[in-house]
């Protein structure tokens, strides 16, 4: 089936793992916190406790760097019995700061996309991360003009995303969704009848895995890289 | 002399300190870190050290309870030369939970103020705390419903006004913006001439407090409470 996208007057980016790579950087820390707290459980262990704390958070804390220094500090503490040395603690913290400060690598194509599209239409950044780091980030990648402002959801559901159009004052049939996560970018979008492409990034994080059942006759493009979008929209 | 408000489209209020108390919650924070940590030193020691650490941070962290409990946590750990208990650390874990879901106290005349204004004028939240904490304030609070939106702003500084009112389509001349900081809810605003009213709270954590060749020769109103704000506005 042919959507048309010829009514789209902005076009929304989802930033980590869409533009830019983030959820290495998160598994990276995964891997650096697990080797942390290695002579208290095994690596497995330490993966699975802390993604629990992480949900467990999630409503507390949302998304972002800091809550998830502020779970692993939390988590620490708990698989160690209360045994941790300071010195671990302090190596969380020096994880989350070098998450914070780790330069941008851009994905494939995103200038290019970019660059041509904001000559149609209105882009704007749609993000549930920190607004801080996401300022820092887009200033860092270069990508700042493209875009007509930031928006940062406290979360990616249905309701958020018909705030935002409202807030937009647009239409639903106006308004198109790029990004990496089918549960966060693309599932919300296609039920409140807006449009969706989805990028998938080679890592995902298990938060954001979809379950079949979730996507079944549900319609939404699916590209392999985000140069695929261009002969789309134009 | 009279400030004309004419123009006025669009009123942007601060929310922590100008709609309900929060910096009180931090002072308190602050009592209960100088009480965990007073074999080590004395208060004033402390909360001078406290202070200095979450400006140290501050760009890596921005505002919001996150980034001060991580500042705790690392301010623990270096005052007490690593000798800190892990009991501690908990305990600033918890002090931050507790913050988070701390109930929300309406400044005296909000609610009437909002529903008056409401009625003749787009009223945004412009805030630069995190946005989940905000949005579950504002949820908690009941006034919900009287604004269009909530704007997150990395920080209060003039280029994030004009950026703000860039991304809402409005002249400088059109926006008013209300709140308790001088430095970040008055002058940006006055030096990008829009509007804006001071509402001063009775507690201003030191960081937004402001000198007085800062503000000789600027105009702007300081109302004694938020309710008399009305009467300029009708």
């Amino acid at each position: 089936m042919e959507i048309d996208y010829s009514h789209i007057k902005v076009i929304g980016f989802d930033a980590d793992d869409t533009l830019w790579v983030n959820e290495t950087y998160f598994r990276d820390a995964e891997v650096a916190f697990g080797k942390l707290l290695s002579k208290y459980e095994t690596l497995n262990k330490i993966d699975q406790e802390l993604f629990k704390m992480e949900i467990k958070n999630l409503p507390l804390y949302g998304y972002g760097v800091k809550g998830f220094v502020l779970s692993m500090i939390e988590m620490a503490l708990e698989l160690s019995n209360n045994k941790v040395s300071n010195q671990v603690i302090n190596d969380i913290l020096a994880i989350g700061k070098d998450m914070i400060n780790k330069p941008v690598e851009l994905l494939e194509g995103v200038e290019e996309v970019l660059k041509k599209l904001s000559q149609n239409y209105r882009l704007i950044l749609a993000t549930k991360g920190d607004l801080l780091d996401q300022e820092r980030k887009l200033e860092k990648s270069g990508l700042l003009d493209y875009f007509h402002h930031i928006e940062v959801l406290s979360d990616k559901k249905e309701e958020n995303y018909s705030k935002l159009l409202n807030h937009l004052d647009i239409k639903p049939s106006e308004f198109l969704m790029v990004g990496n996560s089918l549960k966060s970018d693309v599932l919300p979008l296609i039920n409140i009848k807006a449009h969706a492409i989805h990028v998938p990034f080679h890592t995902t994080w298990l938060h954001e895995e979809v379950h079949e059942d979730e996507t079944n006759g549900v319609e939404y493009k699916t590209v392999g890289s985000l140069l695929d979008i261009l002969p789309l929209l134009n």
